[in-house]
Formats: structure tokens, C-alpha cells, sequence
């Protein structure tokens, strides 16, 4: 299989030729979302570029096991006022219940994963879930020698480990600068460095999820979870493992150094992160009042928001650009990406009606091999799009009678829209969206009475229907052979 | 709270006023799927009957915590041919992984779930993410002298527990008896009885899904994992206890025996049990080629399907017989359920836009009285839904003239309506599934350009209009203010 594909290997720091350990077979594991809040825009970027990757991979006939998980052992706290014998006390339905809030959460990501049109991982599996498995690996790295307990909680030692591995490998951060720089900041705890991380964590009394192990009643680190389940799940090592730029040091640094302190190897063949989100140019949090969650984007509920856009119009927003740079959002970058969407739309349908001429004007082949160039250069998905506004270009052009197209070259157009619009950047028609399949049969009709009725100089049935269309946002166009008719851009 | 809700409770084999143990919480648990086939109509009929109870409790005032899990711990094995060497040889991308097979029909279950418009559950755990647990609760019950080990596997000691306390209570069976017919049947194994049963057995070579215990690397028996996880989030005891009719016998006296062997009480208040579907009068079976998945009814996808259902249709066929009863499926049915459904929302579309007069010739307020009374004896949703059709007359005799209603009572009628079929039935308008908002203003166009044409005497527009609308399926009425239109039934 020579597919050549590159992927930027945040390890290596360049871009490299995809080469899995194990073909057809890749593994992929992406970091999910700790669900604990709403879905934002940040979470849409990382499942979007994943899932492109996703796509990309089996189109080009890898059999992919994508692995994405959800962060569900947090650190809630019960809000008791008066210690630990009063909570003991109350009904089992009286007290907050972390698993419920898991539940809402993940249903929330879900919902807005699916109207982004997001394949399902493979598998999605649970912290919760695997805690026999996280203790497992802590006893590994303990056995040799990288792990040490302190009053029921269980640390990995940075420092020994740094003796013959190398931390920072992968985030190019140097162990000696981290202790200068934390030694002042960090008061007296448990960890022996101050570089050091939890593997185990014994629960304080608030802490109301919490598991039995050798060393306490508490619950695993953070970092060992994608470590563990990475593990379980496609082997050690395996192919790809993404993820955000903020989540590589220290989170994916820590995943490094478990899975060398339990199995003597590097775990992940290529490192891959996209970039951040910035809102206006700044970073988005709470305080700053531009934290926007997927839910007010598609309602267009939040007073950052000049209006609400659609699920298909974010995904544009976000594939126009390079995985790997930071992304802007803006309102007026959002409407361009709107305007360009609908484009890009209304004439791949347009492209599936034109009719064949003897040759072509334009040169079809080269243009689809462009495509295929751009998607496999570390996922151009914005040059990639470029592309496919050429074809935009050519189909309008030969719907005017600019330019003419074969009939060879008319089906591969089509077939490159659905393969790279559809297929792999995971597009969809607007229409698929709603299901809304007696809309054309009406519009037809419509149309259909109105000709009619400025053939018959009726003009006042036309300029009922002009009117009723104009509130409806429908805009009509005549061409050559009939009207068509787009929602307003 | 003088709610007066009855409920038919399999456990002391009546109906019963409802009263929680920690009003106005409710702890309900009912048994999920097991995640290794497609979801079929006796997926459905659970689902939706025990939605049914957790919308009333809910709109009752109660504040419901309901849990439905997902049995994920199965018995898969590998189709190895060359022993656990070669297995273990293989690389772990190549295998067969359950937790995949889990994931796909995880999302099939939760897509047909949402198609039939039901609440999600507060929390839906899985038996694969409770092992921890489910090995705390053997080691209970072997503390308290009701369990055994042998050769890795632990087992219940049915005849112990039954001396001093009831195996059988819920399900009427008698030990003695099932001794005396199980001896013969059982080979030698490692149970001391025949009637015991398994809380963890040791894995096999060829059984993929296993975890480290005290006793052996091996999994759980399946009766334990919903009194693990019952008791873990709804407390011990907890309300209610629902789940099809099969799982009484030997699933729920299994897990009334395990609670009581390690907590020493019922674990359960209120027992409720919905009872099979069969399809014409047969057992559903795969091998009489009549077990039909919930995706092949939606798509009319099956040799024994004379047409697709639309969830709307199943969900009205299963709630017009009471849940206790057997339910026999045949095309016939479904479609008599399809045009009772399509005219009890029509009829309600109707009675939204119904004028009021002077005075009521119908008693509303006995009506709405009869529907509280109906649902809350013991979920009578068919005797509710006469009601409704005794909604659906009145608002046809008020919309011709024959009889009127109050404005206070027209509301009433509304009310009714939103409450019932709405809230607590959980259907759902047909247009709001597929959210085709455009489809109202171009039916109204079209229908006012009919208008005109009439009254202008053109009649090739009214007839071109009427073919077209005749071959979407559309049919329109004229009446008193106007003509209405629906799909047709």
C-alpha cells in the first residue's frame, strides 16, 4: 500500500510519511472531553480534525480503530456545610450523584458531535470504567521503580525517571528549568519534586468519587487514564494519538513517561495537535465573557453573537483553515463562512444537473489530483477547499456556456465533490439536515404555476408568489432550462 | 404529596398506592440492553412503557432518578483455531475487540431510543465500567455465608439462603421444585446445587472480556451487575424496579436474594414487570424468521413487513395495550395504529385553531378528569387514549358545528392534549421529527393561489394544483374558514 500520506509528528517536530505499525490496521486514540460542562468550540475543533483524519484514513482503505475517550472521575465535591457524618446520613437520592452529571453531559456532547456530523469513534470508552486497569499500571510503574506512595497517594518520580528516558521529549520542556521555576511556587506536599505528578490520589472527605485500591480510597491521576485505555485498547505501541495543543505538556508529556515506566516504550508512533480557538483575538474563558458553548452557536443565544449559525457553517469555519494554526472566530468570519458554504452547496447540486459537451475547457483530472494532494500534505483541508472552489468556478461557469465539460469529466467532478466535500471533510446538504423532502415537490409546483402565469400576463399571481417567496428567504433565479432556487445567502 | 399514583407490584402479586420511601425523590432502575444485536420491538416495548412511568412521575412532581443500565459483560469468545499462543501472538489491532462490537450497538440502541422519543435515562451505567463493585458486593455476600468458591469461579448457595430466608418470593417458585426438575438435566459442574448460580466465573482461554479478582482472572455473573449498580445510585432499598416479563425469572429473584444475602433487605419496593410482544401470536424468534429489528420497521426493511412504521406508529401501537398484557404485532395492527395516530394529531392540530363559543356542550372538565384517572391506574395508557379520542369527536363535532365549547374549557381540551399525548405519553407531532418549517408558508401559498383561481374560474391552475398535491399525498379540506391540509392517511 503506498498511500503517502504525511501527518506533522509533533514528536519529531517535522512532517513524516504515514506509515502504520500494523497495516491496513491503524490505531487512533484522540483525547475526549471531560464532561463536566457544556461542548464549546474548542471541543468542535478537535473532534472535527480528528474526525477528518478519521475519514481520511478509511477512505484511502486503512481499517481504523478510532478510540476517543470520556473524562467522567473529576474532582466534584460535595457542598456540605456541616462534615462528613451529616452526609452519611442523607437518603442515597437526596445527594448529588457525580454520575448524573456525567450523563446530562455527555448526552449534551453527543447531541452536538452529531449535528456537526462527526462519525462515532469506535470505541468510547469510560475513566470510570477502567480503574482496575489504571491500578494495574500504577503497580507496573511502581515495580520499576518509578512510582512511590505518600500517605495513601501514589506519585510518579520525574526525577528518576529522567535518570535514563527522557521527559520532555515530546513538549521539548527540560526537567532542570521546570524545578528552577516551580521549586518557589509549590509549598510543602507529598511529591518528592516538584515536577512530579499523581498517579493515585487518596480522596479527601468532599471527594464523593472514589474507588478502592492498595493504597487508598481515592481515584487514579488524570494523565494515567489515556495511558491505560490507550493500552487496552490498540496495543503499545500504536499509530496516532491526538489531541489540543494545550493538552501536550504536561498531559501527553505524563502519558509519555507512564507507558515508558510500565513498558520499556515509546507508546505512540505520531503525535498529532491541532491548534486553539480564539475569540476576537483573545483567548476564550469565562471571565472574559466570550466562553461560548455549541448550543448558543447554533441558537445563537449569547450577546457575542451577532445571530446563530448552523452546525455545517462552524465545520466550514473551522476546515478553512490549517489544523495547526490558531483559528479567529468572529462573527464576520463565521458569515463569510456561511456565504461560502451555501456557494460551495448550491453548486455541488448544481454540478449533479449540468449536461456533458463534446470536450472540456478546463483540465478536471489535474484538478482532483490537486485535491488528493493538498488532504495527504498533512491535512490541507484549507488549500483542499480551495480546490474545490475551482470546481465551483467550472461549474458555473460551464452552466452559463462559458466553458463546455466532457462527459468522463462531468462524473469525476461529481465524484470529487463527494468524495472530498462529503466523504472526507464530512460535509453535508443542508437539506439532509432537516429531511425535508416535500420542500422541492412545492417549490416545483410553485414554479411551475408562476411560469404559467407570466406567460398568461397574470402578473398578479406571479407577484403574489415573488412576495410570498421573498418572506419565506427564497430566492428564485431563471436560467436556460428552468428556475432554480436557493435560500437567501 | 396525596398523588394517589397505583401501580400493579409483582412482588406481593397487586395493585398498590405508590408511595416512595424519601418523597419527593423516586429511585427507579429498569433493566437496559444487552449490547451485542440490534434493538428489536421488545427492546421498544420496555423502553417506551417504562418512559411512560418516569414521565408521570415526573409530571406528577416527582423528582425521579432513573437508571438504566447497559450489560456490556458478555461471553464473547474468539474464533481462535490455534489455542491461546497464537492469540497472544497476534497484534492487539488485528482482534476481535468486544468493547467495539459493544460501542456499535450501543449507538444503534441510543438511535432508535431518540427516534422514539424517549427521555434519556439520569443515568445509564454500564456493567463493564462496575467491576470494582460487583467484586465488593461477592465478597459481602460470602462474608455473610451465602457464596462459595470453586476452581476460580464463586457461586450463590441458593439452598443456604433459602433457609432462612424466601428464594422465590417474587417469582412464586419453590426451591424444592426446581431441584427436583433440574437434577437430571445439570451434568457434574462445580455448584453444589443446581439451582445456584454463578457471581463470577473464571475465564476461559477463549472468553476475551476478564479482570483480576481474588478468585481468578475471570468476569461477573450477569444477575449482579444490576444490584451493584442498582444499590451504588439509588441506595438500598430503593422505589421502583421495572423490566420485561422473562427477566423475573431467574435475573430478578437472583438479584432479590443477592441483596438480601449482602445487605440483608429487599432491595426493592415496587417490582413492575411489562409483558412480551408476539408476532402473529408466535414467540419472536430468529428462528422463525420473525424477530424484526426496530431499523428494519423503520425502513419496512423485512419479508414479514407489508411497509415501513414510523416510530410515531410503534410507539402508539405498544401504549394502546396495557403493558401487563401480551401484545401480538401483525401488519394489520400497525397500520390501524398508523391512522388512529395520524387522526388523534391532526385532530389536535385542529382543536389548537377551534374557535370558542358560548358554552360548553361537553363535559371537558370530567374528561380531563377521566385521563389523571386512567394513567394513574396502573398505567391504563389504552383506556387513556379512549379519552383522547373522545377529545379527538368533540373537537370534530366543535369544528363543524354540531357542538361548542367554552373558553375556558377549549383550553382545558388544549391542555389536555399537551399533557397527555404530549408529556406523558411522549408522542410527537410528525412535523416536529422532521422539522420542516418551510412546508406550512408554501402549502398556505399554494392554497391561497387555489383560492383565487377558483373564485377567478381558472381552472387549469386549480387542477394542476390538486394533481400535484395528489401525487405528493397531500389532501386538503375545505371548511369553514379556509381549507386545511394533511399527509394522507
Amino acid at each position: 500500500m503506498a498511500i503517502n500520506l504525511e501527518f506533522y509528528n509533533t514528536l519529531n517536530r517535522k512532517k513524516e510519511v504515514f506509515e502504520p505499525l500494523n497495516p491496513p490496521n491503524v490505531g487512533m486514540y484522540v483525547c475526549g472531553p471531560t464532561v463536566y460542562g457544556d461542548p464549546h468550540l474548542g471541543h468542535a475543533r478537535a473532534a472535527i480534525v480528528f474526525d477528518v483524519v478519521f475519514r481520511l484514513l478509511s477512505h484511502f482503505g486503512y481499517k481504523v480503530r478510532y478510540v476517543r475517550n470520556i473524562t467522567d472521575v473529576g474532582h466534584l465535591e460535595n457542598d456540605a456545610d456541616g462534615g462528613e457524618d451529616k452526609i452519611a446520613k442523607k437518603a442515597r437520592l437526596e445527594q448529588l450523584e457525580p454520575m448524573e452529571i456525567v450523563q446530562l453531559y455527555t448526552d449534551q456532547y453527543h447531541k452536538a458531535m452529531d449535528a456537526l456530523n462527526m462519525l462515532h469513534p469506535s470505541i468510547e470508552p469510560r475513566a470510570s470504567g477502567h480503574i482496575i486497569e489504571q491500578i494495574a499500571m500504577i503497580e507496573e510503574i511502581m515495580e520499576n521503580g518509578f512510582g512511590y506512595e505518600k500517605d495513601g497517594s501514589v506519585y510518579f518520580d520525574v526525577v528518576e525517571y529522567n535518570k535514563k528516558n527522557h521527559y520532555g521529549k515530546l513538549s521539548g520542556r527540560v526537567v532542570e528549568e521546570l524545578l528552577d521555576n516551580t521549586r518557589d511556587l509549590e509549598g510543602q506536599d507529598d511529591k518528592k519534586n516538584s515536577v512530579d505528578f499523581a498517579l493515585w490520589k487518596k480522596a479527601q472527605p468532599e471527594h464523593i468519587m472514589r474507588w478502592p485500591s492498595p493504597w487508598s480510597v481515592g481515584f487514579p491521576g488524570w494523565h494515567l487514564e489515556c495511558s491505560t485505555m490507550g493500552a487496552k485498547y490498540l496495543g503499545s505501541p500504536f499509530d496516532i494519538h491526538g489531541g489540543g495543543m494545550d493538552l501536550l505538556f504536561p498531559h501527553h508529556e505524563c502519558e509519555i513517561a507512564q507507558s515508558q515506566a510500565a513498558n520499556k516504550q515509546d507508546p505512540v508512533k505520531y503525535w498529532m495537535h491541532n491548534n486553539m480557538i480564539t475569540i476576537n483575538g483573545q483567548k476564550m474563558s469565562k471571565s472574559l465573557n466570550n466562553f461560548i458553548t455549541l448550543d448558543q452557536l447554533f441558537e445563537g443565544d449569547h450577546e457575542a453573537l451577532d445571530q446563530a449559525y448552523a452546525p455545517m457553517t462552524i465545520r466550514f469555519f473551522i476546515l478553512q483553515a490549517h489544523y495547526r494554526g490558531t483559528l479567529d472566530f468572529s462573527n464576520d468570519a463565521l458569515k463569510a463562512a456561511e456565504k461560502g458554504y451555501r456557494k460551495l452547496m448550491n453548486s455541488i447540486a448544481t454540478a449533479s444537473k449540468l449536461s456533458p459537451g463534446e470536450k472540456s475547457t478546463s483540465d478536471i483530472p489535474a484538478l482532483v489530483e490537486n485535491c488528493e494532494k493538498a488532504i495527504k500534505d498533512d491535512l490541507s483541508t484549507s488549500i483542499l477547499i480551495s480546490h474545490l472552489f475551482e470546481g465551483v468556478r467550472i461549474t458555473n461557469s460551464v452552466k452559463i456556456g462559458e466553458e463546455t465539460i466532457s462527459k468522463g469529466d462531468l462524473s469525476l467532478l461529481n465524484k470529487m465533490f463527494e468524495d472530498y466535500a462529503f466523504n472526507i471533510l464530512g460535509f453535508q446538504a443542508e437539506a439532509d439536515q432537516t429531511g425535508q423532502g416535500v420542500i422541492g415537490p412545492l417549490m416545483d409546483l410553485i414554479l411551475d404555476i408562476r411560469q404559467d402565469a407570466r406567460v398568461n400576463k397574470n402578473f398578479d399571481i406571479s407577484d403574489k408568489i415573488r412576495d410570498a417567496l421573498t418572506t419565506m428567504k427564497i430566492t428564485t433565479k431563471d436560467e436556460k432550462d428552468g428556475t432554480s432556487w436557493t435560500y437567501d445567502e
